[in-house]
């Protein structure tokens, strides 16, 4: 279709805007994407499968926000089929596939098969059930899922309702559904895809091993591994009822499910038996194993979740930043000429103070990112040889970080997104499957408001062990921060952050580090000394898990400038971003490093202009190469406005005038008339059917 | 379809725990119902209307988040003629209109034709125009749009690049794009219904009007009343490309549309020229009136957005408070026995936090909204007389309302979703579509940041007329307590808002206004002294809007407490509310009530506990019924977390189980195969052809 629309241009070259922001900035981008992207070949691999996708009809995004959801689930569940053939073809590793869900952006209706299902088989399987299943799952004849949560109970797993009673006489499991609310529920895979499932419930064995007992002893939960659907019809077993959950914020392709079960037999060998066991003889039951093994996994998916929202967050900035560069609006008041021309949206302070200390905060997430990945390796090697003693730090501070990274990067997506107007709101800002699908995330393995307890938890043990133990040798950085903290309390003066604009990197880390402590001492006395009920301190410990978490951010940013391996240029504006992420998060929240006595009032009192000045000299000239350099595929951002070329209006236009499919319908819009669609068979009839 | 999942129930007894909650409280609640939902009528018509509505197929929500969003046009295009068949047959007014496009709860694509199109007629046509127009309007035989926002230009108005050419020889002007970014985008009702449009565009008229003068007079913006669309084809007229722009995060059932023209003809009196004109024969431009009569209709429109953030936010509230007190998670890990049953997730603190402020904050808006009502027609009727006195003020609180009140509702619905945990994720929160239509509020009718300059200006030069007439007798409360603050500033001690638990509310008021004074003082100092930049400033004058708008919300709440006509147990709830919202809002910023010298400090430090005690002991035991107040009808929340009978999870299951289509098809889930749909016609194929 041509028409005088092919020979208009924008009235500015979004091109050559994007292209004079790079030319102005000495980044050297390319050193740093292989700083911040070179593990597991995470750059080429990126790379290689952007490749392969993109030339794919089937991973074409243009159309996705014109489907209805589900229509969505048929879409991921060919894609997810389609990239176990490509992976066949191109001999991808388990690398390679993770990265093509990645770039495909959407949850795959396989994702619980391979994560969940087969890692759980992998930890609480005996080496028999092993030998049974692995080939199975490894040759995708069985699609798995994870049945844990439920209608009535997520977060208090102890709380589920779904029962295991043991028959004596048949030697088999009876799981049932005594209520609704013993639905299992949110399982993903489960609602239309999966044949099995790792099926949580409360094991309830007959008092004696009797067959006509009416007791039962209660032994909590457990886990059996359970065919659901016939392997022909594909239809649920009988005793079973599943389905998908319906429409959700996100997860449009992903078929979360529900699922009940009407004393459902399963054999004693169905139960996963590393750890448990039933004798089906007896009817004994025994555990063993440290019982640290069975949170490992929640462990390690936390930590992912820390790794990642870097790339989300960057995904978000990336957008925002050449959007607001290229996009001009009123000029500035006190120009000297009249007519002065109209500004870079970007160049207004109100809107860098939205979009650049979030640039600021993807760094920072990186290299806790980093931190994380780390301590989670050294912890497991540790737990393999038989030491647990990280295991306390390593839940810690996954569960802190976990709410406070997935914080940072559920908010800084809509900050983003209200950061650039009217375009924002709309399909082309690339941002809404994100945003939707990354809304879960503050949820999701652990509520980011309730699993902050669990840091408030170790922290109050680590000081109580602290007060109890002051001269003995510190165990760890955590302890020796309190020691110093017990020892020097008494004669602190608060540290100078800033002074007439020099700002001292080492004292924004002290400053983090003390207010860490005091407010933990705070905690140690209110619970401990004071003995005052646990949940009317829950608000305090929530603040003081960011508290401490932020803390960790600012520590592993200065860490990393420390040993630092980038050039001069790049390390510079590396030490500029440290310094805005640190003070804006001071800025959030000044009086508590004034009450905590980490800060000097003059230093506050500067905050605010010291925020200001690095944004508009030391990053706004950067900030398009420093988005650059996440390195984000234009396959991957789908965004008009986030496109690496600068042709914002070119694809916003395209996008609404020739990928429409709305476009092409011609509508009766005559009130008197109960007809929609203009001369078309039924006049649209069947889409008001549907209702 | 039965099968045994109709034999279960839930755990436990949502109705039983809401009656409960409901006993427990002694808010007599259909007295504050009237309270604040008696202006027009609005319960009674909200009764009415919703039993019209629930009774019509076409009005069933259920399978919304089924469709795409191209059937979602289809859908509210058959609703919006439906609204106005029903109406014909029940005898509607405007008011029952508009309550039915509010429980319909979707934007109308009818809906710029009886606003924006309709009201620029009324204020902008000539009589001789209005003659013409206003019969077809009423009628509905033309549908309107109104065309001014473009692709490239929104905020600023002045940059619009769509021209029109007097031509004197034809005399006729000539709408042109000369660019891409010219296109008109975004507005409503234009994409596939109007047959009309306002257009708004840059006036060029010939230098000397002469035929062959290539130097043209720039007039500004003026405004056309343009046919866009052939009566009987309903196609585009010749010279305009039309359409939609597709999908957006929110506003699924309008058509939000695009136009270029190609110099595109339009008579001489398609310019509406009550205020402008241009005289055919001799082209000469006159403009007459005050020009403040030109943005009366952007106040109006921002009025009514404050006005109606109440409902907003209360029903985002409305459902979270009635889930979390039926959730249970956890017991109390100070129990005194061992197995103590599990507690409503709202006996958190932390759950309180979030969602009982809000709450508070929903009482807040409405009086708010009230005054701002006042407000508003006081300085109509002022207009009306020719007195334009009053248009500074309510164009500065329209301004910085629509930003504070529109921020809280918008950042609300996404906190009370979190609060909700799993389940606020799922499509059962009744969230979704509120969540991302409202989402556009933020942005729409001037950026919520952008807007704030206004404010600040205003205060500015009030607090510049101040000090320059100190002794002049106050012309307003804004003048009053700027010369208040420049006479006492010298002798001023911070008051005692908190101690030791007593709270005053009059001191609370006084912390506010005094706040808000000296933030305008050092703004007024910066820019008017000083001399600063003023995109320098752009941050702090953001920041002083909102916090002159909070003023404004403690100083209206306030003042409606001092003249309740509520009874006493009521207006007692009423005034925990009042010191709920003023306290955590200064909780949310408290350094700057200590160096502004609004509060001591050892208030501030008994604010947190203040909070707490706040929400746990005076509000907590009314919430439900605080909520109930608020008089959301179920066919309106459309949530089975927020359902007035606390039948929850019988909702969520009956959703997924009896109304999922996803759950109607079984699916090929061999990877090997690239059939998606097990043995239907063409295995699904033709869904995946869409892309």
């Amino acid at each position: 279709m041509r028409d005088f629309s092919d020979t208009l241009k924008p009235s500015s070259d979004g091109t050559a805007i994007l292209e004079a922001e790079r030319a102005r900035s000495n980044i050297l981008v390319d050193e740093l994407s292989k700083h911040l992207l070179s593990r597991n070949d995470f750059l080429e691999r990126q790379k290689r499968i952007t490749a392969i996708l993109e030339k794919e009809p089937l991973f074409r995004k243009g159309q996705q926000l014109n489907l209805s959801r589900p229509e969505r689930y048929h879409l991921g569940l060919a894609r997810a089929k389609a990239q176990r053939r490509l992976g066949r073809e191109h001999g991808w590793d388990e690398e390679d596939y993770k990265m093509a869900e990645y770039l495909t952006d959407e949850m795959s209706p396989f994702h619980l098969h391979y994560t969940m299902f087969a890692n759980t088989i992998k930890e609480q399987a005996s080496d028999d059930q092993k030998k049974t299943w692995m080939p199975l799952i490894d040759s995708w004849k069985i699609l798995g899922a994870y049945a844990q949560t439920e209608l009535g109970h997520g977060s208090n797993v102890r709380g589920l309702e779904c029962e295991a009673r043991w028959d004596p006489k048949a030697k088999e499991f009876i799981i049932h559904s005594p209520y609704l609310t013993a639905s299992k529920w949110w399982n993903g895979t489960m609602g239309r895809t999966a044949t099995h499932a790792i099926v949580v419930a409360q094991l309830l064995i007959p008092k004696d091993n009797s067959p006509t007992a009416t007791e039962f002893v209660h032994h909590g939960n457990v886990s059996f591994v359970v065919q659901i659907r016939d392997e022909k019809t594909h239809q649920p077993l009988p005793g079973i009822i599943i389905g998908d959950i319906g429409p959700k914020y996100g997860y449009t392709s992903m078929d979360n499910g529900y699922m009940l079960f009407d004393h459902f037999r399963v054999p004693h060998d169905a139960m996963l038996s590393r750890y448990v066991k039933v004798n089906p003889n007896t009817g004994e039951f025994t555990r063993k194993g440290h019982p640290a093994t069975l949170y490992g996994s929640l462990t390690f998916v936390r930590a992912n979740i820390v790794q990642h929202s870097r790339l989300v967050l960057a995904r978000a900035v990336t957008i925002a930043v050449r959007y607001t560069s290229i996009r001009r609006q009123f000029s500035d008041r006190d120009a000297a000429t009249k007519n002065a021309s109209e500004l870079p949206v970007l160049d207004y302070p109100t809107v860098q103070i939205r979009i650049l200390p979030l640039l600021a905060t993807t760094f920072a997430l990186h290299y806790t990112g980093e931190a994380m990945y780390n301590l989670y390796y050294r912890s497991r090697a540790a737990i393999e040889k038989g030491d647990f003693s990280s295991i306390a730090e390593l839940h810690s501070t996954s569960s802190g970080l976990k709410s406070l990274c997935t914080t940072y990067a559920a908010n800084g997506i809509e900050t983003c997104r209200r950061a650039m107007g009217g375009h924002g709101f709309g399909g082309g800002s690339g941002l809404i499957g994100i945003n939707n699908d990354y809304l879960s995330k503050p949820t999701v393995e652990g509520d980011n408001w309730m699993i902050t307890q669990q840091v408030a938890s170790y922290l109050i043990k680590k000081m109580e062990a602290a007060v109890n133990t002051p001269s003995a040798p510190a165990t760890d950085k955590t302890d020796e921060l309190f020691k110093m903290y017990l020892s020097t309390r008494d004669n602190r003066t608060p540290v100078c952050v800033l002074s007439q604009g020099s700002i001292s990197n080492e004292a924004i880390m002290e400053a983090f580090r003390w207010r860490a402590a005091v407010l933990s001492y705070q905690a140690y006395q209110d619970r401990v000394v004071k003995k005052r009920k646990w949940n009317s301190l829950l608000i305090k410990l929530h603040k003081l898990s960011n508290v401490y978490s932020q803390k960790l951010l600012v520590e592993n940013f200065y860490d990393a400038l420390q040993s630092s391996p980038l050039s001069d240029t790049n390390a510079a504006v590396m030490n500029d971003l440290y310094r805005l992420y640190a003070l804006h998060t001071m800025d959030e929240d000044p009086l508590s490093f004034i009450t905590t006595g980490a800060v000097t009032s003059s230093s506050i009192e500067e905050l605010e202009d010291a925020v200001l000045l690095l944004m508009t000299e030391k990053i706004r000239p950067h900030a398009v190469k420093l988005v650059d350099a996440w390195a984000m595929p234009d396959y991957l951002l789908d965004s008009a406005l986030g496109r690496s070329d600068g042709k914002v209006y070119e694809d916003l236009w395209d996008r609404a005038h020739r990928q429409n499919p709305l476009n092409k319908v011609t509508f009766n819009v005559d009130w008197e008339s109960d007809e929609i669609v203009k001369g078309s068979g039924d006049g649209g009839r069947h889409i008001l059917a549907k209702l």
